[in-house]
């Protein structure tokens, strides 16, 4: 008994220092993907998202989402900075995605309302004490890790937000669309690899324990399953973009991996291999097709996110009504719908609602001549490599 | 009693390798805040500091501090090579704030005698075989993880050598600051992100064990009270700052986070959540006030590292004494306090000393000129960046 | 019994996450190392390595190195994880020393050979089911983590391939040879450190089990051991290069580390620490002077990965053989040496012959234009730097 406690807990907080990790990597990795005049502000956000939803979330948040009952079997402390580590991540994915024209005040009042509120109701009805049950909820729907509750979660309150504040100044011009190129191709490898690996503690993680023989087995067969989704989505990515344009593109690798790992979220744990591989690959193509569509309909997302999260959010939460259908244990693909639905809508016209008012009371979008000069220098004061001279 | 061994050798194991990560990320935000002509000096001195304190650690300082008693219910490699993660903090500290003006071929010395004596002798005292308590020091002091006995104790280190090496050429100029600005942002982050994560190993590890109910309780309190301190240190310095110049300073922000990871450090399983945000936010804020403190009195600290490690590892020892005062318990703010001053008056003095005849002997300080070109050219004959166009 | 399983799944996965931060850490240390022309290259090769090599090593590798034969006494998942961590190393330190150059189609088709088949036949007779035993190998050396298996493997894949590719344009000019620097000195440090960081899991791992007593100790002083010859290495390397130039030459400390660390490889489990320190010194001291002589040779090797590897890989095999030799176990310096021969006639012959007709089929060596211009624009049509004023 104590020693199941004792090594959940040191599982849980080795689970919680790997997606912590994902904090800086998710900075290096947006740092890398926007021009150098934007890299503090983008850094910046990145900071202070970790610092405020995460305060918000352990002062209101965490009793919203877990409240009225015990959720853990092991050490409180360690289960509630476990769920902290995650709530930063939902509004990451959707402050990457606004990028080079949200200004950093109201961005920051969004956090608030995210760390405090919305990602916690998503949490409560999915994975906490369920008290809107009764009343608008009656959601099912197999998500281990988070591939609609944080995916798709950061991903529709960023589409709300692209679709209040416009593309970046210059992006579409007279139907053109202006290619902005990665500033920092190293940054991008760091971060986006070391999210892959913050990943295991993501998924392994959220299995809750591994104090018995077989929950042992399945937080194992959980990150394997994990890794190989992401190796698929690289490769996937990969081939299709190397047939199409006979180049090696990082940027598109890195974020078919991570479309592979979105995708794999929601129910590694019930995967085999083939399955996991399957889910993953799929993921990695949905990131080739899903950019340059995205940009047909000047939707700007100078990070991919709303292709890598919302898209294989989505996904991955639907390939377990495919893949691990099991309706004697309730798994089917409407549970799956339904729950992507019901989150879907609620995100979206909440985030929406307040992204509108916020951007009523204070400018939300960076003034052209803001932008033209680098949102570093009128919202952070700070440039980010002011010795080196660039072209920008 | 097996179980016991096993577990906690793998919980130190744990903690010593997020504790070693911090030796590149300390690297990492050392080499973002200085100059490009000094960023390969800075990260050899990070990675010798390493090297040589370790072995000198190894080789003496181990035996000075633990000798004669057994400190360890687990495997003592593993208990030799968590407290050899921590010599080289204390003398990183220093380096840092000395960066872009000393030599490193005495910094190398002065890191043996740090290395193999005076940090041996400070830990001796606070957390080891006390061989010294009848002769000189009497020391009853709660310092959990080296508030004073790594952070205050590496700030009056540097201190001694402000002092005798004096500012930067052209930092202070007829009255006026010369303010050079940090010349890699991204590398600023990434090290203190990291190295805010290597402190729940820092913490953690240092409570000794995980091996009961009660013990997996205080560590996983530990590491959330920690990183809560850290949430608010930033919050707090960003706060002001905004207040002030309604700008988002990173470096502040995240300056002040270390802040507020310094100040909790010596007491992180003492406190209630709402004591490690008090900590903490005082932490956050005393950094903001003490950096140009310094600067008004023309002490010329490049990292901030007074601010950050001196004045909050003087807070953090002190606050045990406000916030977890237990008389019968032997805690008292006195005896914190006479742990602050004792150990302070002992490095200092020895630090002010060594120093001084290093450099009778050895110049300590690099000439102007050396400082013109840069310390990389002049001590490592490796430029940081050689193919970019830099403006200085 | 179920608790051991237990401890040991949680050991292999926290060993396994440090191994494969390595990926990252590679690609920082080899795109920190090549010029800025070259950056995205190299990245793109490393992470398609870990990609393909680990896909490959999962569906076919596993089966080859460890079939018919049940080798863990804990989680197979975790332990196929743990095992597929390892496959991109020896590629990572092939491609490594071939950057600048080759192209990245024909390293792929190699590391698919590689991850699929040479590498897993090493481990089959070495470490796995050794269903080769009584036909052509008969080895019995002492390898703990790959020393010969990983190291020197790589290090005679690598060797074929320069042999066949040559040295880059315009490295060896009518007898002069053209140093060409680092580009980019803190990923060089970021990436090396953290190398250093992830052997503890590759060696500690190693061991196989933490679950008692003794076998905890045998992990910590596996990492004890490790550590300390990275100590060691880094200092010989750095005061043999001192009194020759007084200089701190950071990139020849480090190399000096990863010699040390390579070297301990084999036998870290069995040695005392002098021993440690012994075996890491003359690996350090090996770096310094292989480097040079391999460019004697115009043995044209960016990265120093034939020092680093292949040398100390060999050194580190015989070590075991004369520091830890004990015939009534079967350890002595003659079954190290045949191992090391064997398995470096085997893998120098068929990587040779597969690279030779890969060459055939299709160029490997990017053409002299390509190089002039670097290969991020011809292989992957990413610049690594893009906004950055570069001199080259």
């Amino acid at each position: 008994m104590d020693n199941a406690y004792i090594i959940d807990t040191l599982f849980a907080l080795f689970a919680m220092t790997l997606i912590i990790f994902m904090v800086p990597k998710f900075a290096m990795l947006e740092a890398g993907l926007v021009r150098t005049k934007n890299v503090t502000s983008v850094l910046t956000v990145n900071i202070m998202i970790y610092v405020i939803a995460s305060t918000a979330f352990i002062l209101i948040g965490y009793d919203l989402a877990f409240g009225g009952s015990n959720f853990t079997s092991f050490s409180p402390w360690a289960f509630m900075m476990f769920q902290m580590a995650f709530v930063g991540k939902a509004i990451n994915i959707m402050s990457g995605g606004v990028g080079e024209r949200a200004k950093l005040f109201p961005l920051t009042l969004f956090t608030i309302f995210m760390g405090a509120f919305i990602y916690p109701i998503v949490v409560n009805v999915n994975w906490g004490s369920d008290w809107l049950q009764d009343t608008i909820f009656d959601l099912h729907m197999v998500d281990l890790a988070g591939s609609t509750v944080i995916h798709s979660t950061g991903g529709w309150a960023l589409l709300a937000a692209i679709l209040i504040l416009g593309p970046r100044k210059g992006r579409y011009n007279k139907g053109n669309i202006h290619v902005i190129p990665a500033s920092n191709i190293p940054l991008v490898v760091l971060g986006a690899m070391l999210l892959w690996i913050g990943w295991f503690g993501f998924n392994g993680g959220s299995v809750g324990t591994i104090a018995t023989k077989e929950a042992a087995d399945s937080v194992a067969k959980t990150i394997f399953n994990t890794n190989t989704a992401g190796l698929l989505g690289a490769l996937s990515a990969g081939i299709v973009i190397y047939i199409r344009y006979r180049l090696f593109d990082i940027t598109m690798i890195l974020n078919g991996a991570l479309g592979g790992l979105v995708a794999v979220t929601a129910g590694p744990h019930l995967y085999t291999t083939i399955d996991a591989m399957a889910v993953g690959a799929i993921g990695g193509i949905l990131v080739v097709f899903a950019v340059p569509m995205f940009d047909k309909i000047k939707i700007d997302d100078p990070v991919g996110a709303l292709s890598v999260h919302l898209v294989n959010g989505i996904w991955g939460t639907l390939a377990v009504g495919i893949f691990a259908a099991d309706p004697s244990q309730g798994i089917t693909l409407f549970e799956q719908f339904k729950g992507v639905v019901s989150v879907g809508v609620f995100v979206f016209v909440v985030s929406f609602s307040i992204i509108y008012v916020i951007n009523l009371i204070i400018k939300f979008r960076a003034s052209d001549e803001e932008q033209l000069r680098g949102l570093d220098v009128s919202e952070c004061g700070v440039e980010s490599y002011p010795e080196f001279k660039t072209s920008i």
